[in-house]
């Protein structure tokens, strides 16, 4: 498998986290966001989105993240990054797209653009924007993951998961600015530390891959 | 069943959407997102994250749109809201997400009045700031149907599906403004016009709702 990512995308950091937790080898191909390579006609022919992480698996091409970890899930069942019962799934897609679909996209490197050189803001303003929208997305993850027994060492249970895969990039990203307060997360800050001792997430950070500069 | 959700929120749209094709009765309980009643104390109980829609199913609460149709999915498999194999079911979800996931996140209540009240913006700005992200993701999608031989009447196939799910809200969001320009898809265009001929898109419509204003 061929992997199309950016080693600070959070979006291919996730994936990259899921092919290591089911142990699948992958080769990465570096398209660089700063330099806008994500909208070069030929990569656009793969992913017209000019979104990353794109996967090729022989002649399958999947884009975005969480459809990726799903296909993965699909045809390599072992380890199952989804619990069993459709409640127990709906709770870690439910907070996996608390994060992919209500911090990450508006945080994103474009958006970040698009405050500063199209609407004029200076970095102030996009500290403000940035931590804003992670602090509200985090005030609802902290009492989803502290007050659910269903939480163990991960997001659910023992054993980590689709949620735990979006919820590090996602602290990963609100550490951006030292001014994000992460003290009112102590559930949050515990599975994150879990995740960070396994080699899967470790081999998966964005210094560890080869474009990282 | 009973939907908490709002008549204008496209992501409780597409959920209304998805119950109507499943042919599954439900009632709807109106979060006015404009009084802000999503931030309410009994609400945030339900939903920490203080996003509508939230499915209610027995003791079962699930939030995410998306993730409560793949709870419907795995619960009433018929009729099936994605394909079979794992390639095309990751087509599906992938065209879904680039919607949920690119579009509608950052073009979404809570980030306009943020970019008008807090960025102190106006109303043009901001008209501008929804069709360049829309325009974004409207270019990526079109190729990817009107370029690929399965698409059918629908995004996949002649039977409609989670990416129709989501195509529909995004073309209603993407008409907000008038100034944005529908011509360059074609594609986009035939399934939407496709889907508004299902009573399940029909009656899920803002304007059907019991909240409509």
């Amino acid at each position: 498998m061929e992997l199309y990512g950016f080693f600070r995308s959070s979006a291919a950091f996730r994936t990259r986290i899921a092919l290591n937790l089911k142990g699948l080898a992958f080769d990465q191909v570096p398209i660089n966001l700063r330099a806008n390579e994500q909208r070069r006609g030929d990569y656009l022919k793969l992913n017209p989105m000019g979104t990353v992480p794109t996967l090729i698996d022989g002649d399958i091409v999947v884009d975005q993240s969480l459809a990726i970890i799903e296909y993965l899930e699909e045809t390599h069942p072992e380890p199952p990054l989804l619990p069993k019962t459709p409640a127990d799934r709906a709770r870690v897609r439910a907070i996996a797209m608390d994060i992919a679909c209500e911090i990450h996209p508006i945080n994103n490197l474009r958006v970040r653009r698009y405050i500063l050189h199209d609407l004029g803001h200076d970095e102030k303003a996009l500290e403000t924007w940035m931590n804003h929208w992670t602090k509200l997305g985090f005030d609802g993850i902290e009492p989803m993951l502290a007050g659910d027994p269903r939480t163990g060492k991960f997001c659910h249970g023992d054993r980590p998961g689709m949620a735990d895969i979006c919820l590090v990039p996602g602290v990963f990203n609100a550490r951006i600015y030292p001014s994000f307060d992460m003290t009112p997360y102590p559930a949050i800050r515990r599975v994150f530390d879990n995740c960070m001792k396994l080699e899967a997430f470790e081999r998966a950070l964005p210094e560890r891959q080869s474009d990282a500069v």
